[in-house]
């Protein structure tokens, strides 16, 4: 133990960061109290000012800081293509990527009932709403290729049955710059599946 | 970029903990605004408490809250040997061994020439005042390993020297649990050099 008791108060709440064990938290706390309060003061406030003003969107879930989210209030998306994800992150991945112009649902989360997550907490009868009203003509599930994402796919997939919509899923293969040599089993029987014709 | 400058912030600020990139800050940032506010608080809570709180002991500089830190404070500690370690961090280290009873003195940083830090910022000139007055009998050099420490170890040597007393250095040698194989050549070499009589 160290002889400040609001040290061990600070190593105890970053750990609260994900991946961040005892060594690490104190490593940071040392770090911010020894060289960089700045740093310290920066963090904290940005914290209660994120706490403060960060929202849901109230159409597509991502975060924001009004009613709607710039993407959702924006008038240069195409709103008839509906990219369902899981979090805020893999919408900024595939807005990263500049390969979609359309609109997002995010699902905060992925299907898991093991851990108490239904389709009554991700939202669904609210995307169900939104499929109907909006006019959507392809709903893209992009929710990750891990097993609770794939399940969560297939739920997703069965929702939109009840509409006349187009359904995709991200295509499943070897990762640009992939070597097969080094590709699971499963990813080179999914590509080799999925084989599309050249030229 | 995300539809929040709140979380932009975040972004940015949680880069200053150390070992924190983009990639990790965002992760850091999403997760406590999606499933943990109660802890984002907690922390921010915890860093202004701690800027608030946390001192430097003024006998062995380590961080504390009172003037004197419990160690220096204690009267169950060795008051004839001193040990002189770099970081908070070193002396929670050598603390945890159980090795140590004695005081400490903590430079809060190593000698490096290149990053401006000589003698005065490490507060030798306290240091060799405290040597002189407080009847110390062995001064243990407990600075890292690596260049930088080795440095400042001979640099504390130097400083020794016009004093009576026994300064000793930790010993180098291939740690517990160690193998061989696996070591480098100058630690394979050191600790030949400084090999014991058994039994």
């Amino acid at each position: 133990m160290s002889s400040s008791r609001a040290i061990e108060a600070l190593k105890e709440a970053l750990r609260r960061l994900p991946g961040v064990g005892p060594k690490t938290a104190q490593r940071m706390a040392f770090h911010l109290m020894e060289r960089d309060r700045d740093g310290a003061r920066e963090i904290a406030v940005a914290l209660e000012n994120a706490i403060e003003t960060v929202k849901s969107c109230s159409r597509c879930n991502t975060f924001c800081e009004a009613e709607l989210c710039d993407l959702c209030g924006s008038t240069k998306r195409d709103p008839s293509a509906l990219c369902v994800v899981e979090t805020p992150a893999d919408l900024e991945a595939i807005e990263q990527s500049g390969a979609f112009s359309g609109m997002y649902f995010v699902l905060m989360g992925q299907l898991s009932p093991i851990d108490g997550v239904g389709p009554d907490k991700l939202g669904f009868d609210r995307l169900n709403k939104l499929i109907s009203e909006e006019g959507i003509g392809e709903v893209i599930i992009a929710t990750n290729l891990t097993a609770e994402g794939e399940a969560t796919a297939e739920y997703l997939r069965q929702l939109t049955d009840g509409h006349d919509v187009r359904t995709t899923r991200l295509a499943r293969g070897v990762p640009v710059g992939g070597e097969l040599e080094y590709m699971d089993q499963r990813t080179v029987s999914q590509a080799f599946h999925d084989r599309r014709e050249m030229g």
